[in-house]
């Protein structure tokens, strides 16, 4: 099993090795994505799995069971990154997926309920600042009017849909019915450090701490760095960088305050014209903000709103606070999380209950079927990273509780 | 004249109405380049004037003297603008010595020097962070390992040279001799607003402030915006932003210390990978510090690598200062500036001497033949700019001091 996982894990990743120096470009709805899906569904087929693709270029791997007219049990993740990301985030989870089917065959099992691997399409928000979008269509979550928004390049999400060989027009025919899923259950790396610092073996997410986005539009005036005396500057740039350490110590002041968790950061910023010899006259900067509390996300939003009307006084810019995102958090499935909580007897190793910083799809499964999420370690919590690493024994161990769920949860 | 003027002014912009929202975006070496070049060599030819390229895509336009033999009287300057500029910088200065040209023909002039109207390529530096690439190449102060060098689209000078027809290999056969010219003199608007706060016409000026321009590189590192807890990061923009501001202050205040003006931007920023979900890794910031006194400008250039160390010191990132740039300051012929100046008078007048905070192609021309440099006004000091204006009146005045000049120093 140890050979046969780290060679999917190369698969899936389309490399021979996982050193990258410049990590792993699959962005949503990308060739480059289609080609990790080329080999998920070819491994699943290996298997003796029948792939099946929807509407939103998601995949299905079904397992079928004694009994076919049961709800499916569920289980996976993604395989499109960020820009220059890791190779487990996403992976992680379609690979212990497909290893515990492997597993359970090799048993001998037979579920009575057919179990499905799926693979989603465009979970990150890298490419189009929306996230989990393959998700969103099959919970019925998906706002159809996204069509239209673009990534850095001008590709709107229909046209990339339809590049793919899909038809945007028929995107949401994707939808599942409420009664043909039993369950879901996503295994993720954590993307942070709570299970190694506890001493446990796999994490049980009982929340996800969906995010508060901002656009923080500022308009200065530009004009010529070398003849604009200072005095008579409205540069957008300078008006705006303290907002850069003010974002970031206000959510250093909540977290001393609280015992729950926030954390914001300015990580996307684009001035205009962006040239070394004019003035900048428009800055656009892009803010994260999460946590489980939504009440500890609203006021990191609201703090950063007065901070932008205090600077607006105090400079000759304008400044406008735009809310792109605002989702309450996700209390997952609790029947869920005590199943996988048990499982750590039954397979000798120790899981704690955890709250997710991050989004993953199985927040959208969550609003429609019974849903659950397992996180294994990686080293340092680093994420988003070519340097993001889980080990080979991390896993192993997430392929052994995923199933033993899947054989509790689809029966024999 | 007057309508004429008006009239060229929209040609050589390739507009109708000088009203445009989105401004005015001919980089050096582009296609958009190239067009208003063909509309200058066609309006030079409607003059009379003999049109002729060099191997860099300058373009010279003649009108040959009774004594061919001997050196060229030049005027001129550039139709290149930086993205989204204004429509006078470079193109007032091309269009008032095609108008005086046109005037001095219909005065029934004939001039003894032959008289050239040149207009020099890729002016500014907004396309490769390398400025007046045409009069380098000229006046033999061009280093060839530039070719390299690629713009924001990874296409290099070589490349762009070459697509522009020209050949980069043949590019340094553009420099002339001593000899062949015996004077240049550029006019182009101010970009400031001293001629307006003086209630004078014009400006001569006796220096230019060149540049000394960094480029500094931090390095922290990326991570997941939800799940890297805040005080575990390494966030390579909050590290940095600080430094904007402190720029901008150790500029005032130098300012605030000295009679010559000193001036520093943060015009330029780059993150990666400047995605929504991941904490900002790297971050690069061009700083672009001008003055007629080097020593002022060395001076904010060592503060700012101080508070670099000082930055590096006190948070988990590592930066780098490179000097890109850094360019003793030129000073004008003061023969031409004395010509210029006593002009006033000879046309009713009024001129002051200045220094410039931007760079023109005549520094370069000034390293090998004596040259001057003439400023208009331009409303409000704004450049750089979609709202950029020089009157009527204004491009009316430069096209009579142009005129006056050229009759005194190509003689009759």
């Amino acid at each position: 099993m140890q050979n046969w996982i780290e060679e999917q894990l190369h698969v899936l990743n389309l490399v021979d090795s996982m050193e990258q120096e410049q990590g792993f470009t699959r962005l949503g709805y990308s060739a480059r994505e289609g080609e990790a899906i080329n080999q998920f569904e070819r491994i699943a087929e290996e298997l003796g799995l029948t792939v099946r693709c929807d509407s939103a270029g998601n995949v299905m791997a079904s397992w079928t069971g004694s009994d076919p007219d049961l709800p499916v049990v569920a289980t996976g993740s993604h395989l499109d990154t960020v820009h220059q990301g890791g190779g487990y985030d996403g992976v992680a989870g379609v690979l212990c997926s497909l290893a515990a089917v492997k597993q359970l065959k090799e048993e001998g099992f037979q579920p009575k309920h057919t179990i499905e691997v799926i693979n989603f399409r465009s979970e990150e928000s890298a490419r189009f600042g929306i996230s989990t979008i393959g998700s969103k269509a099959m919970s019925g979550q998906l706002d159809p009017t996204i069509g239209s928004v673009c990534d850095g390049e001008g590709i709107s999400i229909e046209q990339a849909v339809n590049e793919c060989g899909f038809n945007w027009e028929r995107f949401q025919h994707a939808e599942r019915g409420e009664d043909e899923l039993k369950s879901f259950v996503e295994l993720h790396i954590e993307q942070g450090t709570h299970i190694e610092e506890s001493g446990a073996h796999y994490g049980v997410v009982n929340a996800i701490a969906c995010p508060i986005r901002l656009k923080v539009v500022v308009k200065g005036k530009a004009g010529h760095t070398g003849t604009t005396p200072m005095n008579k500057r409205q540069d957008a740039f300078v008006a705006i960088a303290p907002l850069v350490n003010f974002a970031n110590e206000t959510a250093k002041k909540l977290n001393e305050e609280n015992s729950e968790a926030v954390v914001a950061t300015v990580s996307t910023v684009d001035l205009a014209p962006n040239s070394m010899n004019v003035i900048p006259g428009e800055v656009e900067l892009g803010i994260d903000i999460r946590s489980v509390r939504d009440d500890l996300k609203e006021t990191v939003a609201s703090e950063i709103y007065h901070k932008c009307k205090e600077i607006e006084g105090e400079s000759h810019v304008t400044i406008e606070v735009e809310t792109l995102v605002n989702n309450a958090s996700v209390l997952l499935d609790e029947q869920m999380q005590t199943s996988l909580k048990a499982i750590s007897d039954e397979v000798g190793m120790k899981s704690i209950v955890m709250s997710s910083g991050a989004g993953h799809d199985v927040m959208n499964m969550q609003s429609k079927w019974p849903s659950g999420l397992i996180f294994i370690p990686c080293e340092d919590g680093l994420s988003h990273h070519p340097e993001e690493f889980s080990s080979l024994e991390d896993l192993l161990n997430g392929t052994k509780v995923l199933a033993n769920y899947l054989k509790t949860e689809a029966g024999e």
